[in-house]
């Protein structure tokens, strides 16, 4: 039969599957929940049974499997190692081992979410084709996903590609969460989007859209693309930030492609506008010809990328 | 017979040589001019006879050597093609086939000199042991290598590790020289120290050791170590501005260990008491114990990572 490959996405309150083929066409999809009671002790056998059972239900033999990826929020060295992963209840364990154990002794292999969904992307994504290449997710938080000759860069202790918390305002007053002050993350993500936006609603009477109701990130987005003169110096200072903090990761990484993800994303190829002229302000010449696409995976990226993770 | 590495740093006026054993032990090193007349075009093949004359001086048969690996000054892609070296007169072709035609088939491997200066640091030097680590060279400019996983990382087009032009200083009027405004070399460089000196003792009248004569790098650290209070300021604003910055690259590579070597390391580990603690304060909390050393190997780092390329 076939060689199959189990993608595995763990969130928060949920985990997705996938089922997929060794050139990586996704043949079924589903999700469980995440059970974090009990330290988190349930996760990775409730996985190892929804894997079985699909196998059983699909006539999968256990030889057929070429192995199981799983993408988990947390850091994760080179080793599937996880280093902790409070919001999961985890501490310092292998993943790879005991859920390959799990699993009689289907082979596991396990990274970093961000990572793995940048992964995902360079296999069948936004980044189809490209061996170095940075994934950017501007979400809740600001993440990053970097791929080097292919495979993810995730540093000595997992904490490779936290883009979000690169320094990029001395003057900053508020904190970010991770306890610092001027991280990326909090000009770039949706909230750090809507509080650009609020701190300039504060600063003068300028007429704006932007003044009445609630205030989004999708707003500040939809005000842009209406002509909003607010909004756009908003989006102008959202982009400087973002582009001054990618032209450092050039300088680092030199990728080919960012392939731009996340829920800011959505505002789609507007945000180009304002990003790609300060990054190549910013950036040294040689990086300065890389190009920016966004992501077209969506939430599917983890369930991809942890396939492609077995691929090695 | 024993077999043996060559290792090859390219500069602009020398070319060193160094013949290894596979453990890395250095057995024997030599120089040759690098001439840059016709386009650089005699480069190569005076390489090849310099290695072919030593391995005949010594007995080696080429059956011996497991390869000679080679750094130079420019951007060297993973596949061992540069891609143009203005200062040797070389466009766009491949290192790795031409040299090993010239040596009659011995496998050969090529890198940017600043990233091989950095394997070498990894496999004998102030990075021995560490698979993730990042070599920083404070000289005449601010060079970067990057090592993930055991591997260099050169990036898209060997422009990886380009770290002295992060983008560290808005205000900055002065060109650095790439071209951008404010990049890290137009600070923590040997001119970036002096300048630094000079701008703050253009500032007002404060005494200092440094208003007599002549300024260079080593002058400002050795007043610095006298106590003199300006050459503090001084070195506090490049701790400052190098922390930023190297907290910038660890948002991205997140390495175990800096390697600080160049003209300016010679100041010794007076300089970590300048750049550990902005480091600390700007750094994600996951690199935070990132160690800084010195690089032991001086000019030798590149003979051996250049050796080191060999061994994959």
């Amino acid at each position: 039969m076939a060689k199959r490959i189990f993608g595995v996405d763990l969130g928060g309150t949920t985990v997705k599957l996938g089922l997929f083929d060794e050139q990586g066409e996704l043949l079924d999809k589903w999700e469980i929940p995440t059970r974090k009671e009990d330290s988190g002790s349930h996760i990775l056998p409730d996985i190892a049974d929804s894997v079985k059972a699909k196998m059983e239900e699909a006539g999968i033999e256990k030889n057929d499997v070429v192995g199981v990826g799983i993408g988990v929020p947390g850091p994760v060295d080179g080793k599937g190692v996880i280093h902790k992963a409070a919001n999961l209840g985890w501490g310092v364990f292998s993943i790879r081992e005991e859920l390959a154990v799990l699993l009689g002794g289907i082979p596991v292999e396990a990274g970093n979410d961000a990572n793995v969904a940048a992964l995902g992307e360079m296999w069948k994504g936004g980044g189809r084709g490209c061996e170095n290449m940075v994934a950017v997710t501007l979400g809740t938080g600001v993440g990053g996903g970097i791929i080097v000759d292919g495979k993810v860069l995730s540093g000595s202790n997992g904490a490779g590609g936290e883009i979000g918390h690169i320094h990029i305002v001395d003057e900053e007053e508020d904190a970010c969460g991770c306890g610092n002050h001027g991280c990326l993350e909090q000009y770039a993500s949706a909230t750090g989007v809507t509080r650009l936006a609020r701190k300039r609603l504060e600063k003068d009477d300028k007429a704006s859209s932007l003044r009445d109701g609630e205030l989004s990130a999708k707003d500040v987005w939809d005000a842009v693309k209406a002509g909003d003169e607010l909004a756009v110096e908003v989006a102008e200072q959202f982009g400087d930030y973002l582009g001054k903090g990618l032209a450092a990761v050039a300088a680092v990484a030199n990728p080919e492609r960012f392939v731009i993800g996340g829920g800011v994303s959505k505002a789609g190829d507007i945000l180009f506008k304002y990003i790609v002229e300060p990054y190549k302000k910013y950036v040294f010449h040689g990086s300065r010809d890389a190009e920016f696409v966004l992501a077209t995976l969506g939430n599917d990226a983890g369930i991809y990328g942890a396939a492609r993770l077995v691929l090695g």
